[in-house]
């Protein structure tokens, strides 16, 4: 033990990963599709979303390719599900324009400088209203986009509508198959006299198509901008195997997404997601939450506040001792799981949750997943015979054991906070933001900055996307004086911290 | 504004810092003496820490290098106040032992191994009851050890007796002058028939005193500890100057040390070094907090808990962004200057808190620094003939304006925390842990493993500094499965994050 | 000033409903109706209550006083939509039962005893799931019950139809008229050879009715238990005017449910309803809250934890000094109106946010009730020409001014709590025990102990309520010694605390 | 149990108390003496309050009763320990004024009215630089006051010089004997052509006093308020007995000083009291809290703050409820007393922390007391010769059991806010406010308001002294319209709540 030595190996969540990309690529089934995509792909179709459900056009059941649309400029360059409902998508943008200053302070300050002139960007993300305030932003910056969905469901028909109907030829709709999936992103890539020189990916499937099909591409593509977990994995794993050939940049692991992603989002997302679902009162409760990252921390912090009283199971030492410090008594799952009202797994792990434990704990007992993937609670051990499960409301099932005994699954153990509660736009401003300013940065980069590597965004640009989100908290900041600037060694327009800094 | 570049530059304070060093080697004057000290030594005299003042030895005059003492087995090689209160500071450590369970558990893990079999200590650091139960566990671990204080006020005569009686060669009391400060590290270094191989420092004296006097003991050296602030730097400075000849722990950024003498601590000691000085009532009170990190979260969560209405000041918008969304609105100073009760600064910083602000504060106003230097209030500016000081109590001074306002300043702008409220055991224990670990990993490397630069702590240790602070807490920690370990990535053992990682 | 006296006048809002209930003899139109029932009938139809539309059953048009019903038993002596949706709703009760623990622990302490034996119940209230438990209960504590609803939207179809098939007599349906309404009680009452001797009442329509109808059955009557604080003021009113003939007892001012459903209830719902009307995050948000009373100070507690910047309004001083105690600066509302995000009132009082408010607010400002009356913001001020209303969902409008600025008003000023979450089955189990036992002492009391007057629940009964519900939370309390009981002049069985405590 | 009834017995202590009393008239002993009086006399020698030693006046041994004494204007009706320590005690008042705007603008207010205009104050309480502000400000609003101390140890010499130096007949020092104590408060109340129509007392001594040596002045007495616990009780048993011949004002039971004196202050001092003894980190500690009335609360709410665990024992039902709904586990004290780190009793109760529950705590286990009285922790069991005790801090003990384990101690048991911290001013302010508007009611009241019994303060002073605070917090009240307190049914100056408030 006195060896302080210790190398990250590679994960085999990393190396299913793998195979099941190889999987794919043959001919993926539905579900093979679904399982590499993020896991919000698995609960947006029946999630609370409002926005989910804007107007009513499921009775139209012809495919969307087989219709002939015109935008009201005569253009037919787009594939959408009605162009006539444009107008309701657009007072949809509208709102969220509202909501997302900080794309909309860039525009302004881009109105001279055009930093994306010359730009050609293909995008690959969710198409909802804040998605759409970042792609007109980037229209705004001077590039020019064409864009996919990257998920079957999460598209929002309205708005791709509105997009077309302003110009934007986007392909996507709620409830693509397989084959339309990878048609919307054939569209957008493969164009008579368009090139793209920039891919904005969330997950991956864009980059991954054109490296399959037209590599060649590659030779005129600036840089990769990658918002997702898996996505930033398939990259690295590029990046390993010598394969990437043009810089990418990491927006995932930047501070404030991070954060606002994780710790400020969870601590409100978990209170939303189990009222929505079972209507608890959270005073006097006794939880555990298995995991203290900043989803368990965020989840802790919450629920404490709330009245509950909360254990929390850890690997880390380290986090472990913050638990303490933080007023939570760390323990194994086994010590309390007889006892325990809610629980909660926050870990990135697998199995953490098994059958055993989902067989002692106590009647009415509430089980649900925060963490990053739907294996940390072993669901698959209770589709078994001797239990009956009950789907009593939407996203949650009653799983009931022969004594009578009822366990409260939420979400069939998928993400709770994706499933069940909805994401501020404020995050998802913030998110976007990030993308923009990443593009910005690869396709402004002097010659050499970036090599064909994978990048974090610089500290710099993760401090402007800040600030540019101050000013909705009306929210002063102070500057630096040059002499404490001096003092401090330090420019008085950042970076203000050092790379290992911790917030 | 695209460039998204940005080097950190060599900061003034530390050119300064050069500066000073230079003045330094010239003959320091006693100001020039404890300006390179850790701020504690500026603070120590006037503390309120009880330990300061175990036994009334005030009347004995004779300096300790004018007497002749023995311990009970006969040796000299020592030079305390009285070995006669050995007795006294034995029971001190005692309890002191009580509260280090880390060090103790290591004592006993290595009863068989000796991982310290064969080191010759030198230490040169605050001489506390804390830090006999580490110098006695490095005993025990296998090292000869000989030490001296590291600041002239700050030794226990009882506890420099206490190690004394036990065989440790200690030369340290409280109430050296500089020429008894360098004569008791040279008793350390120059002994006939015993050379040092490894070196544990606080603040990089007992380093510098070696590389001037003994340049040549290096060759056996086989690494040097640091535990502050100011050592660090000197360290860094040596490194990047190319004459560092040995490798170095940075054990001050640790994440374990840094979360615990930072956010936690601070949590706590803001409250009490309030309490203490001036009695007042947090409750209603209205508090600007300048500077929002570690050590500003912990201040105000603290006084946000004990109904407080916190504003803060920052200057970087990412720390900035988590002030708003932890509660605090953002300011500047001048915005909320006259309406506040108190004003904290942790910024480390300079001249946060101008004579402006203070001119402009309202009667009765608190002003104090919980920050890292003694630069961030402006209290040269308040020495001035229209302004009247008045010492109320020990720490705290009323300096009154002419029209008969009272601005209530503390510790003369000096570290709060130190100052006027104690450390706490547990955090002390985490710092002697991680000295202890850095020893043993410097010592028992593997050769190559280190070169001749600045380390910091392998993130295995410091979670295993973490993990032998857990039963205190009577936390138990989960271990992984083989297939959770493998489904991660990672080894059962540690270590469990990224080096990135934030916590 | 130096006189300290000072009367309670007679508020207006009671002489109003005095008024009301004169229109309300005469004829009450469907608006006069709702206008005297709990505001919860207003809410009620568009509640996000999943319970609400358990099964479809909208397409049978008949009214349910025109159809032919008989239980399994062959009784028909009920009225409900649908006698065949029984099983459901049976489902649901025994869902129920599992959370309201206190009620179950009272049909196993009453199995030997039957305390309501001979006990003739006619009860008007909400007819969910909650109640059909307190009515079994009171089925098995020995009483006799008839039961109409009091309110005409809030009835669940399949619970009622559950109640009718076991044997109650019930009279209630979704969607009831004014006429069906009033009809529905008096085929409770006015029944061949059975008369009430007791009233359960939730809103003072039953008993209003029988003042009117058959003022000879009060001969009879021991009590009444009335719920709302609707209810308990005409109750004040008629035992003002010497007109209540038979003693009432007021249960809505107990301490257990004036804690639950204001405190504790609205530090949750006021979270819940924001979320699931607006997704808002509330991190980093400007919220005034109009009032600090037991509702306010919830509200505040939840945000304050959820990263919100809180102030508050009051006009109780000692409310007041209470809420800069904890923290929250105490403001008058137009100080702070143009820069908050969000307006919750909380103060029982009329017009407390004006138009000229509502002029003020920044653009995307929500405003939001969670109040006793719906007169706390003057929607109606809102109904002009200039202003446009959009619907954007359910209990969410934007009411946009000429120049493009959006109010987000929820639930169009109506009680947040009500319309837009829902109440916890635990704080029902609380309300409905402390009626069960209301009605068990008024039952069982020794002639003489209750005349004809209001009583507040006997603290002995308020405790024993308390007690039921600590399994719930594993909670454990400490019994009294002997010595400690004399010590203290206690009974070791309770009550506790003298009446003026404050707890 | 159906029986609801329960009425308040006398309880054992104040039985207890009575007795003491008969002991005390015959000839008090020194420890008798103490007994009787607020159990701040116990600890305020051995306190940590600056303030008691201002000065070093400790070699002046002549009693003062045996000195000669004039203040600046040649008047000699006074006695205190040295007139010439006049002038820092003037500067203490001053500080304190500052501290204190109610009482500074009461004076202002009453200028031109002078409410005691003819009012004779006989008073006995601490004698403070705030009771000096008080008295000055009595004198400012017309009366003339002569002034003894509550507690021989309390007094602070320089204040009472400073008193009588301006012309307050002042008769009290630290230190007094038993006899100088009967003997200053007889000079008070014995003068040649001075009566006292009014008294102020605290402990109820003075008002014993005149009991039992003038009882005659009673005719010409308008009242009398009385501040303790203790003294309150008095008054009851006098009121009970039909012995009370004047009216008294119990101003310890108004809503403002409950507040501030339990849940507001011990939410800080609880803090500041084991700091200050201990230095201890309250993070990650499991605390067992027995008692949750106010003063639990505030210490409950300040620990789970700081990181703490923290369990709660009660013996009322719904003060357990309310713990639990405050996230608190419920258990009984042997559940939890072999794992906790720190035992706090706050139940006003004896024997709560037996013998055996000592034998079974862990190692350095911290006990305390924030309650009542000194009987909470059975200190005697621990004085038996198995155990050792060491004092190793003022108000600090180790207690040794014969295997090594200690206990830690503090302040024997007695009150740990009052014996090691001190009270904020700003709750002492509220104290005085309270006692001076209480005066001027008693003072003013029209013939026949007040009977010969205890009163309360109106709620409509207490609503005044908070206001009366609101300014120190830059607070702001909203007032009524006509139209809303109309509506309300409230005067628009109040009170603005029902007797039956709980706050």
């Amino acid at each position: 033990m006195w060896d302080g030595a210790g190398a990250f190996q590679l994960p085999e969540w990393m190396i299913q990963f793998a195979d099941q990309k190889q999987e794919f690529n043959k001919r993926p089934s539905k579900i093979g599709r679904r399982s590499l995509s993020r896991s919000i792909s698995q609960s947006s179709t029946d999630s609370y979303s409002s926005a989910a459900s804007y107007t009513d056009s499921s009775d139209d059941e012809t495919s969307p390719r087989d219709k002939q649309q015109k935008n009201s400029k005569g253009s037919s360059d787009f594939c959408v599900k009605n162009i006539k409902q444009a107008e309701f998508g657009r007072r949809e943008i509208e709102i969220a324009e509202q909501e997302m200053p900080a794309l909309m302070a860039l525009r302004k300050r881009a109105q001279g400088e055009k930093p994306l002139a010359g730009a050609k960007i293909v995008g690959c993300t969710h198409i909802t209203a804040q998605t759409a305030v970042l792609m007109e932003t980037l229209g705004a910056l001077g590039a020019q986009c064409r864009w996919a969905a990257c998920n079957i469901y999460s598209t929002l028909n309205e708005v791709a509508a509105a997009l077309a109907e302003s110009g934007f030829p986007v392909f996507a709709w709620k409830g693509e198959s397989e084959d339309d999936f990878w048609w919307c992103i054939d569209r957008c890539v493969n164009v008579e006299g368009w090139q793209p020189n920039m891919i904005l990916d969330d997950g991956g499937d864009l980059t991954h198509w054109i490296y399959k099909k037209y590599p060649n591409m590659f030779k005129k593509i600036k840089g990769i901008v990658e918002e997702s977990v898996t996505g930033v994995h398939r990259l690295y794993q590029l990046s390993k195997a010598g394969k990437l050939c043009v810089p990418a940049m990491n927006v995932n692991d930047s501070v404030t997404k991070q954060k606002f992603d994780n710790l400020y989002c969870c601590r409100e997302s978990i209170l939303d997601g189990l009222k929505r679902t079972t209507d608890m009162m959270f005073g006097g409760k006794q939880v555990v939450v298995c995991g203290y990252g900043e989803v368990g921390k965020g989840c802790c912090a919450a629920l404490k506040a709330m009245g509950s009283i909360v254990y929390v199971t850890e690997i880390d030492p380290i986090c472990a001792l913050q638990a303490c410090m933080d007023g939570f008594r760390l323990v194994k799952l086994n010590e309390v799981i007889r006892q325990v009202d809610i629980v909660i797994t926050c870990t990135g792990n697998k199995n953490v949750v098994t059958r055993e434990h989902l067989d002692r704990m106590k009647n009415s007992c509430i089980v649900c997943n925060m963490g990053h993937s739907n294996t940390e609670i072993d669901v698959a051990s209770l589709r078994t015979p001797e239990l009956t499960w009950e789907r009593v409301r939407s996203q949650v099932d009653h799983v009931i054991w022969p004594d009578g005994k009822r366990i409260v699954l939420l979400a069939e153990g998928r993400l709770l906070n994706l499933s069940c509660s909805t994401v501020p736009t404020f995050v998802l401003s913030i998110t976007a933001t990030t993308q923009a300013l990443a593009l910005i940065e690869l396709y402004n980069a002097p010659e050499g900055r970036y090599k064909q590597d994978v990048y974090l965004l610089p500290k710099k640009m993760d401090e402007y996307v800040a600030s540019l989100h101050l000013p909705t908290f009306d929210a002063h900041l102070t500057e630096l004086t040059d002499e404490q600037a001096k003092y401090l060694g330090l420019n008085k327009n950042g970076p203000f911290k050092p790379n290992y800094y911790r917030y």
